[in-house]
């Protein structure tokens, strides 16, 4: 047999998978054939193909977000890749690793009328942590040195804190597809560039430094961002004797000390709260009233707990940024013994605004009609044992915080909050189901939802893990809960965007079991066969009214 | 009443509209909705509203290019904006004018973890004639100039030759919406920069030299690219004794000259086809035969007629570029007393190599199983009267090519062509039908169609004149019809991804007439009423093998 004239684009596949590279999401296309044969071909990586590239990228970042891994996405050229725009600036603002391949036409036929040829060069360049452009020829020993060296930097740079997505576009010349007489190797030498990484910690000084700063603090307020639960840091959070903010998203709400109702109550509380000290970790936060109340009652000092990176100033009191992970941060301040000492009346102050709502809320919806917050509500309160709750943009993830999740340390919340996007957030579901066996629990309302429908158009959905709770009231109700739209002439047709869609025909079209609830009776036997059918995916679509839920949810506040 | 804070915003709306923007496709957001109420409320303006940003973006180069003037997108923060990035780029390479108002956060609060807020500057820069950036605050009577001359200076540009698309960046500061007192105002005093074109012509120097070096050239090649039909273009081709490559796409294969099926025979044919001078205008051309053939059999001289801007050297002949517009050029070329004694052989050579597939046709359908083929033969032998044909990448535009449409100059033909993506089609046909009261016929393969089923989830497909016939074989019957591919054991998976979906699903949500065929006898009948149903939109489904079609396909080619 002969080399394959393309084996460059072959040693990708090997280097990727040299590199515990484990799985790539492919969508078909001529140009990049050469890159999806390579990846399908090689024995360690697990390929799927997904047709539409919107959808492919966002349900790879799933994938890469359960396995805490980048996954490989591919292709073709034109503008295929720029379908996976929004995929690409959620995962960097979620620093979630992807491995971005564009097949490209050789650069001199840019712009010379050819099919699906645009200027691919730097097009993700805003949101992604490296771009590269590989070389079209590849006959010079140093552009297989550039090709594997790329590949091997790519990814380092990737899996780099903080986390994030990379792209190679990758020029590409005919004849695409190996000659009879030829053969894709996966033996071929190719160059691994390792990347040894040093633990970060502090000196005995520095940790001095820091710890005599804090003991005099006397209001310290923790504030957990969004993040992958971590049992080691929820453990020394769970000893301090401080507040913390742990909005549904962050994945803490289930500590002793997690606060987690801060954005029903903290618009109706003065300055008491303010804290002397906030420390926080992880990324964005949910609360709207957390954000204001922080901004408006500033803290002397704010210290984000972050290893690298660029640190946002949320709430515009951000005075020292401190280079370390949150796992070893917490755990030196967890072992000091001057927390036994600490007066707790400030933490306790925080509980006492916080407890209402969870002693509140059974009562309340008794003396309601029924309502989506409701459904969350109630279905949070059934969750299956280990489930993946995914939450959709913008009024699903806002009702399930003010609903919040309490002593469920099993349950894992996932929502696309990088750049809160209404555009991919089923795909997402879908790929982290893909490579899990948990129930995946998708809460997302009729935008979201029919938005990304062709999440369910690929070969993949078909195991019962994949579940959506639809809230149906045809239109964005977010509209309507703000003061401002709620006002115009326009908010029906304009704001709302009113539409007429329910899920039952995309059900029958794509075999998914479909049950339909429009009452609290009707959902009360809905949601115990929602959460456990287990042989297929499941669509429990739950139809009521814009305004009724409107009022439900002004009424909670009220509480 | 006061007058609204956002007063600016509101003047857009009124620029727009005295520079003779006609239309505003919205895409629904909180920060974007004072640009949308200023759309919405202004009485020269006609809005819709669709939440797909994908489908909003194509749907309304449908509309521009109906229209032949700009049309303004709308569209809040975030990834919002990116999902317009395929129509973008679709547009710039087709000469579309587009306005696009990207809502944006205020540059501060960029990369500072809140929510729908992205690196929006310049995201569009690699497809867009001009990327604007407007200031967040507008105090200063210059900030006010600065917005009133941007709005001029992007609808200038977009319009200028070639026209495209333009991207203006708009920062926008809470609160969004006007309070009770205050009014949006449409009689503010704006300012507006007209553009005043002179007109192209040629010195008499300047066309006697061209003449002088014109009939020199024994053999005269004109080929026209994708543009859309100029009735005194027309003219002065039909008049000339040239052949005239003409495309499907080209809209002129009604011409006396034309020459329709180059792709068909070009590979079959030795150098004698040569042309010594080749003039060519317009965009993209389809047939991948006539572009190998012009390589490999180089003109002495290769003229591209184009008023301004790059012009491809799509054969790597190209020799000169003249600027004007193919009407003057053609004109003139066509009032040239030389004609008269111009030897026809060459055209009559061409002829005779074109007819074959004419007069063939018929006879060979009916020697052939039914296939897609012929589904888009007999189409188009019936399309009604003035129809606006829409063909989708990738092969039913190829079909369309091979069979081409004779004697009918009513028919006008569109197809994303500029940058020939799967990801649109459907939305581009929707939006000519907005503003058209033509049959809106489009045909489309089954990826294409589920690719972009968005394009009909939204209130604006309940017309008569819009019509899909969608070949469905599910999957991309193209890499069964290429030899490489074809070889693969990956063909069925990962070239072709075999999907399960039809239409009927589909139709029945969003109340679309369907009609299914899978024989000759069936379609017959159903073309009938594809073609004559006049109340609502309608999909015929045509079913049938993949295999099949790549055998009548093959077999065409031997006519």
């Amino acid at each position: 047999m002969n080399e394959y004239k393309l084996q460059p684009l072959v040693n990708i596949a090997s280097i990727c998978a040299k590199k515990q590279v484990k799985h790539a999401v492919l969508s078909p296309g001529s140009r990049c054939a050469p890159l999806c044969m390579a990846m399908v071909r090689h024995p360690e990586i697990i390929t799927k193909t997904i047709s539409d590239e919107r959808s492919a990228a966002f349900i790879a970042m799933g994938m890469a977000q359960q396995d805490k891994s980048p996954v490989v996405i591919v292709c073709t050229s034109g503008t295929a890749a720029l379908n996976y725009g929004p995929a690409i600036a959620e995962a960097f603002y979620q620093n979630v690793p992807l491995i971005v391949l564009t097949a490209d036409r050789p650069d001199e036929w840019v712009d010379q009328q050819d099919g699906q040829t645009i200027r691919q060069r730097n097009i993700f360049e805003n949101h992604v942590k490296a771009s590269y452009h590989l070389p079209a020829s590849f006959e010079h020993p140093d552009a297989q040195w550039q090709y594997d060296r790329t590949i091997s930097e790519a990814i380092n740079t990737a899996n780099a804190f903080p986390k994030g997505p990379v792209h190679i576009n990758i020029p590409i010349r005919e004849p695409f597809y190996p000659a009879v007489d030829e053969t894709l190797n996966f033996d071929y030498p190719v160059k691994v560039i390792e990347s040894f990484e040093a633990t970060l910690d502090f000196t005995e000084s520095q940790w001095n430094l820091l710890s005599d700063e804090l003991v005099g603090y006397e209001k310290i307020l923790i504030v957990a961002g969004q993040d992958s639960k971590n049992e080691e840091l929820a453990a020394s959070l769970a000893q301090l004797p401080f507040p913390v903010c742990a909005d549904v998203i962050s994945n803490y709400s289930f500590l002793p000390n997690a606060i987690r109702h801060q954005d029903v109550f903290l618009n109706k509380v003065d300055g008491e709260l303010t804290p002397d000290l906030l420390i926080t970790f992880g990324n964005s936060v949910i609360s709207k009233n957390l954000k204001l109340y922080l901004r408006k009652h500033k803290p002397k000092a704010h210290w984000q707990i972050q290893p690298a990176g660029n640190a946002a100033d949320t709430y515009q009191a951000l005075s020292r940024i401190i280079r370390i992970t949150p796992e070893v941060f917490f755990s030196k301040l967890a072992a000091m013994p001057s927390n036994d000492l600490r007066e707790t009346s400030y933490l306790n102050k925080w509980k006492r605004e916080d407890s209402n709502y969870d002693l509140g809320k059974a009562e309340f919806f008794t003396s309601q009609p029924f309502s989506e917050l409701e459904a969350v509500s109630t279905l949070i309160d059934q969750l299956p044992e280990s489930t993946n709750l995914h939450l959709a943009n913008s009024m699903s993830v806002r009702y399930a915080n003010f609903i919040n999740i309490k002593d469920r340390p099993d349950v894992e919340v996932m929502a696309n909050r990088g750049s809160s996007g209404i555009d991919g957030c089923t795909s997402s579901m879908i790929g982290h189901s893909l490579i899990n066996d948990k129930p995946n629990i998708l809460i997302t309302g009729d935008l979201a939802f029919f938005y990304d429908r062709n999440a369910f158009w690929n070969n993949y959905v078909n195991k019962g893990n994949q579940k959506v709770l639809l809230l149906n009231n045809h239109g964005g109700v977010i509209f309507r809960m703000i003061d401002g739209p709620a006002r115009q002439p326009e908010l029906e047709e304009y704001f709302e965007t009113f539409q007429h869609s329910n899920a039952e025909q995309l059900c029958k079209e794509f075999g998914i079991h479909y049950i339909s609830a429009k009452t609290r009776e009707e959902y009360e036997v809905a949601i115990k066969e929602f959460t456990s059918i287990s042989d297929k995916p499941c669509i429990l679509e739950v139809e009521t009214e814009k305004q009724l839920n409107k009022e439900v949810f002004q009424a909670f506040k009220k509480i």
